[in-house]
């Protein structure tokens, strides 16, 4: 049985999954949006290799996001050698999807590109050193990794980011060679779910929460939190999970600086790796 | 006629398009991945309305993406006021699109949310103040306005981001009242593309380039970079633009510090706005 083919569901339902009650009622909808809906970050592999070409169509999905100015500042590693995942899942607290699923991705912020084109044009650019053109590679990056995110979700793949590859970027670009300049943003696994790893979609916020109107405004948001802790409870307890509401979670992720892993010390990271962020 | 409906292309036409000569062969395709193929970055509208629900549509998308930690550290203003919009296109270098487009959107990293959870529930967050947590939202923000595109183009509209809201970004934050911690990390036009707006698929650069097999291997770059400088050349002929090849346009916006157009102040604007980058 494959059971990372998603059944197509209708609105009503896709929205029902997404936001429990605080659904909003279905509007414009097509089989695009159903597959964004579906969306489940996965966990577990089963082995199977990718068919020939599927790589390549995922760059090229990647490749058609949208990017500042033009600029293409970002590059993907593909980690295939068990050492190198090994690694990898070392750095990234021993997550085993990293050295299970089929292709592993490094997504890099890379401006060292740009750079040795500056080089051999016999210019040093002058914009490369700041906070905002690191921003620009970070999120460049983003919108090229979700593109291969869903064109992979397409062709029945399932995808988990992995921002842990962030607890030591110097050790990321060691064991995957990157240049100064080029910073290892985040990593993703791509593979058919296995069994234990396909997962439920998970409820998310109410869209009140997230969507305002010509200003920020955060009235009845507690309302709403404790609504969607009750949502986020009850998917927990069907999936034996420790941290059962929302509050209890973002607390539990951003209370004590220790769980960042080591993400505390990323601006010296990173401008030991060449960027400035000025 | 409707310009706004892309042609559905065949797997080998998409690529050559995205990639001209330098197109890799043909792989696992479907017509989730021909949308994504088919983007293009829209600066010119119609006036017409969005169907209703589109909006919410558009959002439901957007919060199907992952996030990191389920932390969804982001929002998303809806700018409708004339006024706002003519304040908005002015820090954004009067970019007109911004006032014509039928749904302006102020994507937000946005900190704010869990900080005035762990307010009301009397704790304050220790990972705030740090440069991975604001990434953590930027990103965050980058994913779910990548889904929210590609919703966008599957009901036959068309976007562009807009990036130079972060020219200002206290400017941007008193115009949509966002409180501290929140951060307009770029805009978003939505609308029909106009006659004038609808432009062809933007040339990338060869996967060769942005690929890398086990470790970072910048063999070949220059060659590769020489011929895309050709077919980028090719493609501003077609429509009139002044900086030609890539490597000038690259040259043109990273060179000189000016071509920050403030955005060189960045980190002394987000410290100012309740985020620590340490």
């Amino acid at each position: 049985m494959d059971v990372s083919q998603p059944a197509v569901l209708s609105a009503a339902d896709s929205l029902a999954l997404r936001y429990g009650a605080a659904a909003p009622p279905a509007g414009p909808w097509n089989e695009h949006i159903s597959l964004l809906l579906s969306h489940r970050s996965v966990r577990g592999y089963r082995q199977d290799a990718l068919p020939a070409g599927t790589l390549e169509t995922l760059i090229a999905a990647a490749q058609s996001a949208a990017t500042s100015s033009n600029l293409q500042t970002w590059s993907v590693i593909v980690v295939s050698d068990p050492d190198k995942r090994a690694a990898l899942a070392k750095v990234a607290a021993n997550q085993k999807h990293i050295e299970q699923c089929p292709l592993f991705l490094v997504w890099v912020a890379d401006l060292s590109r740009n750079q040795r084109l500056g080089a051999e044009e016999g210019l040093t650019l002058e914009v490369i050193p700041y906070q905002e053109t690191f921003l620009v590679a970070a999120i460049d990056a983003a919108l090229a990794a979700q593109n291969a995110t869903v064109a992979a979700e397409s062709l029945g793949l399932s995808c988990v980011y992995i921002g842990a590859l962030r607890n030591n970027p110097p050790e990321v670009a060691r064991i995957v060679g990157l240049p100064p300049g080029a910073f290892g943003v985040f990593g993703m696994c791509v593979g058919y779910a296995s069994a234990v790893g396909a997962t439920e979609v998970k409820p998310r916020l109410p869209q009140d929460v997230v969507i305002h109107y010509e200003v920020y405004d955060s009235t009845g948001e507690s309302a709403h939190r404790k609504a969607y802790d009750g949502l986020l409870e009850s998917f927990s307890a069907r999936h034996g999970m420790a941290m059962d509401t929302w509050t209890k979670r973002v607390i539990h992720r951003m209370g004590k600086l220790a769980a960042l892993s080591g993400r505390e010390r990323m601006v010296a990271a990173l401008n030991a790796m060449g960027f400035g962020l000025k």
